[in-house]
């Protein structure tokens, strides 16, 4: 089924050839890691199940790498080659899975050129370049599919694409970082410290040893970046997305979430608002989301989005987030998407991100807000730190005093907000910490979404 | 934006026209009902947003109906004909939502082979009809598409057709009917008897004055033979599909569950099995979920479908199953993929039921069972049962035995079985019918799924 790299002969079959039994489709894998040797494997494995959907075989006709000497277990050595350009230029159909920024902008972009299609899971680089990759995929009239990129096998970049097309989405609010939830659900469930869960995660393969990319956000904040993108027909970069992690996050505010009925994710949030003009809230921050709320039962290193559409009503989307294998099965449900057309002379859909809605500033966004506090236990402090949240037009929904053990003379206020802006909610902290009876050192603050 | 019928000039645009700001592509829909006043309404509201997407606009050119006198608010009455053929033969894509076998099939059938694309809601005609339809598509090289026939808005025909097209789908589970898991939560939630609930769904207009087709899972097996078909591409109709209702589920049988922590949810179940040859057993009946899978928590009307595939791993997909707007919603949907598609000149992938996995019959499904029995309450009475169930190699998991309010010198045994065949659990059924200590006419018995 595999032949060496050098002797398969110059494009000899158009892609609009015969539907079935036709000449095969020539595929070449960029990367050989994680995901790509399980990409590769698969497509040895279930060749006749691929042929008989696609309706022409697929064949694996090279696998580029940087270093040719590394161990790559279950992959025809035959197949590994550093001439990655003339791969490429062989190819009916590039898979990238190099991932970060270059080589794989470079080789994709040389790839459409030279008309081949390309299929990748690399959020990075389509959060830095996706409108000129989409505009190149355009230009050269080929396919460009990265299911895999967002949510692992979870089906949400199609859906999004194509399922709600008729529709308009309101909301994209999703967990999309396995790691984080991991983290976060083990500080839930077992009353670790923030420091024990990331350890723990680490030692079972969860975190890697520089947890910075997951823990502080980004890798969230890319697949942000590409759902609001997709939900919202508009050009947004991964660096528009607000971003905070979750290092910050102690046991005493995963206690207080859960004694308001709530449970603390790390949620990537996509929202249209209008105040005067459509504008897109698009942030990656830690927050309180209710027990009762599909995001809140989400456990482990699991991933889910839930969308709100104007005529759908509200959909989740569930499943293993990350892991090579679900990854790989996402980039061949592409690769048969993209070979089905290459066989048929078709193209998807062209991405169009016509609304050209900008991103509001996070001082903008409109969320909810639990604010905790440590007061002085006397008459009139409840009345004072109420006035500085209404001075900041900041509704009130709940307030809960608690005795502190140990800590005589003070209370713990715990503050529910309706929806509020951004803006005014850190005007309100600002000026509460300034209030005398109010020890500025212990405010906390997390956004409350799901309700 | 909406032109009479009679005044559409004869085709005039290839469809492989320019991609942007071309001629309208012309949109027939066959139906105005609860869905198809909907597709109406959203068409015209959306019409900027449509055309943007697709790259051309959407023009609705007629809207054909049996009884041109009925009331239609919302709809231009100038667009209202019951001249349908003509209206099917001016029509680029053309979008079927009267539902039934004729005169659906027929429209359908002519529309391919004039050349138009289909999109359709019809969940009985794709249960009856499907592989005449996708070999008539095929034939005509046109689009044949229909998001809308399973779980509404909840995208899973398009994640199943494509997102999973590289993996392999070991079971497909979910709760497609919204009817029978209002009455069911509600016999759950409020300890309602099926009767009550019934009166209830039909009194919110959850339920049809006749419900039949609903509670005795007739429309859950179309749509079970729907996602069968597409799961493990085979042609499966819906005839083929096991099925019983919920019109026996007691509400002794719902605490029964609950006692054992599980709810009762009407479930279509599709599953590959392999007993030397691979065969689909696929069926609708009440099932016994346990309340920690994620099906469990489905409330109200709501659809969820829960998929297992050998790489992606489990995955789940849940929102509105019903109702006129996310219906229509998912029809639109399919409309932009369809009509960027014509707009390009392309179309999407053909639908090929390579695998020709035959129907396995019910006696070869493999499930957990759970048996209630009426007995005897006498030493020996566990051990004749057990050895019953033993002697046709169903294996118990556990068992518990308790005592009936005045049921002087009875109980109940609570069976709970490992994986069996269903022949075997039947054989055993008729054994301990004629068991002495056992109360014949008070043996119950449930699937258990979800483990």
């Amino acid at each position: 089924m595999m032949v060496p790299v050098n002797d398969i002969p110059l494009k000899d079959n158009p892609p609009d050839g015969p539907a079935a039994g036709g000449a095969p489709l020539r595929v070449a894998l960029l990367g050989c890691g994680h995901v790509g040797s399980q990409v590769a494997r698969l497509l040895t494995e279930s060749a006749d199940d691929l042929a008989a959907r696609v309706g022409r075989p697929l064949r694996l006709v090279g696998v580029g790498v940087r270093h040719l000497q590394a161990e790559r277990p279950g992959v025809d050595p035959a197949l590994i080659t550093d001439r990655v350009d003339e791969l490429v230029a062989q190819a009916d159909l590039v898979v990238e899975v190099i991932g970060g920024i270059e080589p794989a902008r470079r080789l994709i972009l040389s790839a459409m050129d030279q008309g081949a299609a390309v299929v990748t899971a690399n959020k990075a680089l389509l959060a830095a370049h996706g409108p000129e990759l989409h505009a190149a995929a355009a230009r050269a009239g080929v396919d460009f599919y990265f299911e895999a990129a967002v949510a692992g096998a979870i089906p949400i970049v199609r859906p999004l694409r194509e399922s709600l097309a008729g529709d308009e989405v309101l909301t994209v609010m999703g967990i999309v970082n396995g790691t984080t939830n991991y983290i976060l659900d083990k500080m839930t469930a077992d009353r670790l410290s923030f420091g024990q869960a990331l350890a723990q995660a680490q030692e079972l393969g969860f975190a890697e040893a520089d947890p910075t990319a997951d823990i502080e956000g980004y890798d969230a904040a890319a697949k942000a970046s590409i759902l609001a993108s997709l939900a919202f027909h508009t050009e947004i970069a991964g660096d528009q997305v607000h971003r905070e992690g979750i290092s910050a996050i102690t046991a005493e505010d995963v206690a207080a979430a859960a004694s308001w009925g709530h449970v603390i994710k790390l949620l990537a949030v996509a929202r249209l608002i209008d105040q005067g003009e459509q504008r897109v809230s698009v942030r990656v921050h830690p927050a309180m989301v209710p027990q009762s709320h599909p995001l809140a039962a989400v456990r482990g290193a699991h991933n889910a989005i839930w969308v709100e559409a104007r005529h759908s009503g509200e959909l989740m989307f569930s499943g293993p987030g990350a892991g090579g294998e679900p990854t790989a099965a996402a980039v061949l449900g592409d690769m048969v998407t993209v070979a089905r057309h290459r066989a048929q002379g078709s193209a998807g859909p062209i991405w169009r991100p016509y609304t050209r809605r900008p991103v509001a500033p996070m001082a903008a966004a409109e969320t909810r807000y639990y604010v905790s506090l440590l007061v002085q236990d006397a008459a009139g402090v409840l009345a004072k730190v109420a006035a500085v949240f209404a001075r900041h037009g900041v509704s009130i929904l709940a307030v809960r005093q608690t005795q502190l053990e140990g800590q005589v003379g003070r209370a713990n206020l715990g503050v529910m907000t309706h929806v509020a802006q951004d803006a005014a909610v850190q005007e309100t902290l600002a000026e509460l910490r300034a209030v005398p009876q109010v020890v500025s050192g212990r405010i906390r603050h997390l956004r409350v979404e799901g309700h």
